[in-house]
């Protein structure tokens, strides 16, 4: 009898997951087999669970779908052809597969692979025992880093890449929206040399992650104009905005926030088209970043590099630590805006 | 009895300018005299001309004002302490006058000076026989260059600022917008080993202006669908747009049209804010540059370099050549979008 | 019995090399079989011809070994798992054969790979009827593209390489050394907008050469100073210097000739090592960049491109042409200096 | 009676120094007079102390000098046409006077100008109790910056313009050679999150200060081989070196140590040629930097920005602190390298 194995699947559409046995997957040619350590959650998954519309369309089509792509684990075998990786490895995971063959890619901008599928979206994901995934996507960790920091170099890896648009050293840095990534982008801007980082963010308690991730300063837009404040707190605005809330108002403020000759880089996507003053990125020549994933392995490199030399310390975004089968738990943490990241241990 | 000079001058607020003679300026420390050769009309005229809202809120305090900023002239005089220019010289004139102090300033980023004065709007302008400018603002001709291309350089230099954001060496390169800063842009991209060059205009005398300069193909948005054209010609898309025209739909069809990893410079003003999907910015991982004036220097050397080595004819855009007096007739030429750029003989 | 094929091998130490029949051979997993149709005659293969000490010490351990790498030719049967190439495709080929997995290679930098193999250095070559390449290895052409420049194009991206170490658009650039790929050089310095091209070389076929290319100034430094003739043409000195001589007399003029903040691009390699004053280097703030091999791909692309956009014409540099078994004859041709790149016709 | 001051003046051709009685200076048209707080003593001043040949050059003709040119002070008065600064702001200064009007200065690479003045070689200089400075080349210091910290501003500015020659975030680093300018860079490679530092330097007292300085690893190239050891800290070598040292053994070692890909960024003076390898700097594709001097002023806030954030303390390099009066002392702890920076108090 097959093998099997527990896994979150979205069996259906509408709000909702199942934990169910499913069977234990073999590595074909190129792949690895890896025993997932611990897992976390994304702001995706929690679109997946709550049924939005992206994921009815992008997900609809797929049903059944093992979820999740935030993880790390131990290599249990790999198909033919895996020479770089072997069993026994500890590592996480690039989520984006992508083709080698488009133009991007050709241009070695993989991370905007024209053909790109996601783990746990597009191919099954990784809230399970055990998954397969290209092993070309997998990057090797050292032994000593946290398990928990292991999963969730991927969301991190997105605050790095954001952070590394232009270089921070010296510059004042406004952080917009402080889910986990923009507090984990606070931590890589302190560690890239920022001369000062302003975090902005409506919700008091990651308000406070802000400020445990080293934000000089705190600002709720709800309650205080968040242009003037940095025009008091800086004179002349700030140098670079990393944009991670998707929020109109926010993007607004960015503009309005840099000094001319500064930069923004946005990662937060929104969920609707944003009017925008344009003439004012122009006559500040300003440099608009559109950032997706993380590059392919310039990003990951960093990144992995700042955890081990301890320039980076990323715990405090890590809040929460559960099993797996208390995942609902953790998606109405996320509901209530209670929580910085979710960590669910699998083995 | 002090000398006077002819001068197009905003005495009133409303539509329309005078001719009329005014003192001849004596040049301060640091400035220097220039006797105007040619002058040619910048859209911005053309808007203080019909007195829109800007022209209103801008000049508006400083009737009455002489207008006209793209000029290239002799240098007859200069102030005490100028030592880089001298009488005779055949100059060209950068027409952002800057602080020097300010952190843009100090950063190399003259081009958004916090301080800026430009020519022409907030301190006396070129339509007239003599100029005073500040002798850092003056740019030194090859004494072989024709005097319209040389009065052009201003604008032309916007194109080149716009055209150099990234190389776009061997890259497949959409203008949207063909006046005569985006019909430039057309032989300053093929100047720069553009793999191909197309243009998008709705009006039909700009569209042959981007066929002499050099584009391989012609689009008329209001005939064809811009992206559908785009992505039938290229495949997959552009990897470059020049946003030369500030229309809104331009710009949509701009970060439309562009492939993953490619980039939008922008340059073209608004005349009102833009509804946008940055959500395409980001999963396409788009740079998109906000462009204003010209790079002090490097701007002007490449733009200079270009034109004295042949890589770059602008020729083609210079349509109409008239006198001082003949301003209005420039004007309606404008209003009817019957030309490319109007050149006034001066001296 | 098995099918042969004609093939210039290297069958035994010492000078030449023979023109044998040898087995055909088949497309592994991922390789392509590409039937030859143009080869050209690298540098390389003229040391191999001579047997240097270079040659003595690679090629020694892997003889018999077929010799050749620059090609075009059609492919006529694909291995395993290749998709993005198919029979009848009309190919070049990156002679690089890297890993993917060590560190230049992860941070894209595959160009400088740590396990490179080179074709006809390191596994068999070109100057044959049939070659097995990775499929991942081939560039597919336009199928306008003349086979002799198709072949050529391995070279050329080297030229291209060493032209786009910065932009070269508006700069004086001085290229020193006038083989083929210097010769190819000036053309590319032209196509990206360089403001005047000089070229610096000793052998007067190949200063002809360097001016149908396009050269500005032709410069013979065995019968004038360079580095006076530089100062003389230019006033301060070029912006950039390409050498591609490897001789130490003209990296030494190359430091000299270059005026402060510019750049030094160096493809030649060097027969001995050589003396510098850095310190000329320093106080200039020079760029000094080492060029190898061609970037995977985005050399191949905007080399392509130029060709294709007509911005760029070889072939005056492709000065020879006949047939495989006068591969002597090119040898001879190559040793008395007479002639640009020799190119073979095989099928 | 004109005013006078104390200063350390170069009276004589040969070794020494004189403190003597000279006139105090008063500031002319964008000048500023500066009363000195704290000067300290840089290898260069020690050269013209010991007068060896590069001295005798270019001091000789301008003898009477006053030495001296890293230091911070108060504004005590300005003259015309000064705005920027004002009578009582605590500066430093950047030493090298440029003239804004030739290639490199128009290009803004004014550390590289062409007609460059330098404090205390070429005018009068800072050991003393008043010094004239030109008002633009003067950086206002924050009010609670250490005065020591602020003299060192000019020498520290060197290390950082050399660290960021490209960004060294996530890089393992390798400084060669560890005077006051080595030591520093470290810590700044440290404050821009090198990933590990190496330091190679055979006094054991500056290797000390490099380990104060945040160095991982300290090796002292006289009792191990570098390449060697620093191959088996990494595995495949640094991706960076900051060559401080001017050594040609430690340059030739730089290069070898350096991975395929990675970058040379030398500050360190020869005083003699350097015979290298260059084909290993082709074949690794080595970007080699050579950096003189600050950006202007990109440096400068870069540094002062690091310092006022607290990323960056370079106290433990500032190892002896003594009167005007011993300066002597300063030059005897440096010919013995008992010493990393010497700061001498003024007023």
């Amino acid at each position: 009898m097959a093998e099997t194995m527990r896994a979150i699947v979205k069996t259906a559409p509408g709000r909702g997951v199942e934990l169910i046995e499913v069977p234990k997957p073999d590595p074909g040619p190129g792949e690895a087999l890896v025993r997932v350590v611990v897992a976390s959650i994304c702001g995706t998954d929690h679109h997946i669970y709550h049924w939005n519309s992206w994921a009815e369309r992008r997900i609809g089509p797929r049903i059944p779908q093992i979820i999740g792509h935030e993880f790390c684990g131990i290599v249990e075998g790999v198909g033919s052809g895996v020479t770089r990786i072997s069993e026994g490895d500890y590592v996480s995971a690039e989520t984006h597969i992508v083709c080698h063959s488009c133009t991007p890619c050709r241009r070695n901008q993989h991370h905007v692979c024209i053909n790109t599928k996601i783990l746990g979206v597009d191919v099954d994901g990784a809230f399970t025992d055990y998954i397969v995934v290209p092993a070309e996507n997998l990057w090797i960790n050292p032994p000593d880093l946290p398990s928990a920091v292991a999963a969730a170099q991927e969301p991190l890896g997105n605050a790095v890449h954001t952070a590394t648009a232009e270089p921070l050293a010296g510059k004042r840095v406004l952080v917009t929206g402080v889910g986990p990534i923009g507090a984990f982008s606070i931590g890589v801007a302190r560690a890239l040399g920022a001369a000062a980082v302003y975090a902005s963010e409506p919700n008091p308690y990651r308000l406070s992650l802000a400020a445990a991730m080293g934000a000089d300063h705190t600002i709720n837009p709800t309650e205080v104009s968040l242009r003037e404040t940095i025009m008091e707190l800086t004179g002349e605005g700030v140098d670079a905005v990393l944009e991670m809330s998707g929020s109109p108002l926010a993007i607004r403020d960015a503009i309005s926030c840099v000094i001319p000759g500064g930069h923004v880089a946005q990662l937060g996507l929104l969920s609707e088209e944003v009017s925008l003053d344009l003439n004012e990125l122009i006559f500040k020549g300003i440099r608009y970043y559109g950032v997706a994933g993380r590059r392919m392995w310039e990003t990951w490199e960093t990144m992995s590099e700042l955890l081990s030399a301890g320039a980076l310390d990323i715990t405090p975004v890590l809040t929460h630590t559960m099993d797996l089968e208390s995942f609902e738990e953790g998606i109405r943490l996320m509901d209530e805006g209670a929580c910085g990241k979710v960590v669910l241990t699998v083995s």
